[in-house]
């Protein structure tokens, strides 16, 4: 232990400690109460309560000071952004821990994106804990960059920053036993094994369980999320940009079975983010609905720190982290300063941390082989009807339609005035030249094209138009950027953010990001969409586990019976 | 995994279970609430909840079902039991697991003694989860068996039964940060580390805690237990035969806190395990006193599972062992139907578990050297003054008195008309031929001389006698014996208990145990004593760590400075 004795000689009060905040009122989530505290700081820890000698004194005069909020579960790669633009998003909030599963870096980079998110998460101002995706590929039926077996797992599991097997989403293939599956709950043994399982109940819940599986994030329903806890399941309370279960959850909590209980975004755009908030904005609202403040704080920090085993996160006592969050209102928390490791990283919504060295980036991912004169073209071959996908609106479930089709020369094309629009997905991680080709209803784009390198899971070129051409300049873009995020009309740019981080992230800081993703949107309603986030919808429109009809590189998807379909009826 | 395949589809429903409790009333301490439940158990373990086929069905008819209790620090030795008669005392008051901390048997065998818990504690009706004994020897100032460092710990922490490193008593020896205790805490990383800091408070406790240290179970004083909360220790609300907080430390109690907080018993003797009862007494007394039920059953079993990482006790959950309480009335906790990986093993207070093959037993432990005709004389050299040992009844402390002593032919000698007898303390490990001896007041004895093998924490012999004669009788007895209790008086074997394991432990059943000592303390009574356990405060005489006044086979210990000190004044 490095400094040990010099710790200790501190903590006993024979040398000056580092810190010291004085009159503060400790939101103490180990005693279950709050209780005027002086706390005192050396290398970065907490070293004791009472009145010690410091080098520098910080008085709160009466203010609130909790731990560091703590995510329990989050895709870093939702939010667009490269770890120390997320820190800058976040830690104003008062984060100062989140546990992340870097599923959609894995599906195209495999190992080595995993690599590339311990490295460049280190040393920032918030800290990261790493699950290891379980789901890689999520399904044979899309091509995706990496696959990823329990012996993959096993090289990386020992890190010290990785708390585990992440969300077992093939939840079928543990209740049946599979020795795939179950060999990915063996290789975390002793970390924590996470669960993904909307809707299981009853027997096939026991037997997820009874695997080895440990908690859930994708409860919806309130008696569902009860019988997951009755089970012995940690519950993820999400709040994220879109699945926002919080609410309908929230009479599960009472002070007997609390400490089971975490909060989690999941995903959550950037704006969200910087301006709703990320668990803070979780605590003001079980807050607001009547949940005791204490408890609130205790899901919001030791409940995630003692589930995944973040050691010394958490709680301020004696060997914790000095993640601090220092706050005035218990009944509207809003992170006046919040401190890292004893430094003042952000004050007033203000981030203060300094940059980190940058990350080598990791390989270039973008590498797609299509002949634009032919792949993206549908004969009608005289074809009475096809299949047609429909979005349903603010879901990820679509649903199948049976359409005839609009001809021109022999060629089925977009049709504007049905809103049934032309739907592309490029392989673009080995050059396969896999494309589908499929026809989709709810964009209402009139004209134009919106493209997108990220499509769950796979990651592949994802494009709707109303034209070949637009389809065609939109994939071009993407290939130039390197990834990204675009809306083109009559062969120009209308806005766009490129994400050459593997296709998924940018490497802009947050104000960029938020204010192309606005650009973004912006252009998508003037080319006639009126869908809330345009981008994600098309994003989601890949993910062949989830019903009713997609479209991968591997053509059109019957997601109820997980096989191929023939476009035609 | 055995079987996993097999008990995949039993939990699915496709395959019939071994066991299904039907209609109980759940303790889930889980979701914290007592919720109608139907269990099926296979291969000792829980599987799922739900309506199952099997084999075998119990029906509960609306009865309460908790999982077993647990025993968060317990000294096994403190029962003079072996651990198949502990079984047969504990677990028809419902304990399924008990955490020991071998100390005794440590301060007699070392690592030997350690390896014979480990077996002698396999397949019982109670699992035993052993903490790795920190202080042996407590002191240098008495000659034990043997002596453990961190180097020893390591080569046995590994173990999965291994729960972490045990009480570290020497408290200013962490605070202040000697090496040999930093490296014993560091030893048991990532298991539990336990503490023992009796009135321990302020910036020391800090540093205590600082240094690693996870839980303890010596306050005494509400405040003092609120300030180790706060500092994040897990508190063991003890309740033994002697030691019983409980009832001063139950306002910390709330249910914000409550998670951190589990039930020891840590000294328990044999016929008050056998009818006070164990954890359940612990249970009772909480709810008596306002606890709600199921906080005191979390109190009682999830807690000290998770803080001491029992995997798979603690709970009725898929994956748990089948560890079962049945029982009628949630306002006093009776345990009417005891299971052990779903068999059942006590009934109506009747235990009814197999007896397990015998371990083989450790080494012989008594050799002694002493010269009968001299050791035990004091000569009176002329002396005016000598220090005597002033029991207090009930406490572990003693005062020093200074008396001029009863001489005889140049002998001091003990003069029962002012209850000074005289005290002898003979090493029995190496045959060293240290002897000390001393005088003691308080036991009264008219006539005889009682003598133990068991006495803090070196566990040599220790006598308090009326005349020499008496003593070596005693002494002679013990020898034959191999250890253990004795009372004689006039040459004669007034009443006795063989303690042949490590001159520690009984080899006799439970009755036989409770019967003997029954007698001891009756012959004891007879002699004159009105101690109301006067063997248990006769083997706390030797303890060198607590003050004032102690006699090892070193000597007169002046215990409030930790060093010898000489009979005369």
């Amino acid at each position: 232990m490095r400094n040990v004795q010099q710790k200790l000689a501190i903590a006993r009060g024979e040398k000056p400690a580092e810190l010291f905040f004085k009159n503060a009122r400790l939101v103490n989530v180990l005693s279950g109460e709050i209780h005027p505290a002086d706390v005192a700081v050396e290398d970065g820890r907490v070293i004791g309560f009472g009145d010690y000698a410091a080098n520098t004194v910080i008085d709160l005069k009466g203010a609130y000071l909790a731990p560091s909020l703590i995510d329990g579960h989050f895709h870093v790669e939702s939010s667009l952004l490269t770890a120390p633009e997320f820190a800058r998003a976040v830690v104003p909030h008062g984060t100062g821990a989140v546990v992340i599963d870097p599923h959609e870096y894995a599906n195209v980079l495999g190992l080595d994106g995993i690599r590339y998110v311990l490295e460049s998460t280190k040393n920032l101002a918030v800290d990261f804990f790493i699950m290891l995706p379980s789901c890689v590929p999520a399904t044979t039926l899309e091509t995706s960059g990496a696959r990823l077996t329990a012996d993959d797992l096993k090289l990386m599991i020992s890190d010290e920053r990785i708390a585990g097997v992440a969300e077992l989403m093939n939840y079928p293939g543990v209740f049946l036993g599979m020795e795939s599956e179950l060999a990915k709950i063996e290789a975390g043994k002793g970390k924590a094994i996470d669960g993904h399982a909307p809707g299981l109940r009853g027997k096939n819940l026991n037997a997820y369980v009874l695997a080895g599986v440990r908690s859930d994030h994708e409860s919806t329903e309130l008696e569902e999320a009860r019988e997951k806890l009755r089970l012995g399941m940690h519950i993820l309370l999400r709040e994220g940009s879109t699945e926002r279960n919080l609410a309908h959850l929230l009479p599960l909590i009472n002070t007997h079975n609390a400490g089971n209980c975490s909060f989690a975004t999941d995903d959550k755009l950037p704006d969200d983010l910087a301006h709703e908030g990320h668990i803070d904005h979780c605590v003001r609202k079980v807050i607001a609905a009547g949940v005791p403040p204490i408890t609130a704080l205790q899901i919001a920090t030791i409940n995630a720190a003692r589930h995944y085993r973040l050691r010394n996160f958490g709680a301020v006592a004696p060997r914790f982290w000095a993640d601090f969050v220092v706050f005035d209102d218990l009944k509207n928390f809003v992170a006046r300063q919040v401190y890292k490791k004893g430094i003042l990283v952000a004050e007033n919504g203000k981030y203060m941390a300094k940059s980190p060295e940058a990350t080598h980036l990791p390989r270039s991912t973008m590498n797609l082989r299509y002949d634009a004169t032919k792949d993206f073209t549908v004969r009608a071959k005289g074809a009475s009807q096809i299949k047609v996908i429909a979005i349903i609106p603010d879901q990820i479930v679509t649903k199948q339609l049976i359409e005839t089709p609009k001809v021109e020369h022999d060629e089925i094309v977009a049709d504007t005035a049905r809103d049934t629009l032309k739907l592309v997905v490029v392989e673009r991680h080995r050059a396969t030249g896999k494309v589908g080709v499929g026809f989709v209803r709810g964009f209402k784009l009139k004209n134009g094209a919106l493209a997108s390198s990220v499509a769950h899971d796979a990651h592949n070129v994802v494009v709707v138009g109303t034209n070949d051409a637009d389809i065609i300049c939109a994939i071009q873009r993407l290939e130039k950027l390197q990834g990204g995020l675009v809306a083109v009309a009559g062969g120009d740019v209308k806005a766009e953010l490129g994400l050459p981080i593997a296709g998924l992230v940018s490497d802009k800081p947050l104000s960029e990001v938020i204010k192309h993703m606005a650009d973004l949107n912006a252009a998508a309603h003037a080319l006639g969409s009126d869908l809330a986030a345009p981008f994600m919808t098309l994003s989601f429109l890949s993910l062949s586990p989830i019903p009713e009809l997609k479209l991968t590189d591997q053509g059109l998807i019957d997601a109820v019976h997980l096989k191929q379909t023939d476009l035609f009826v």
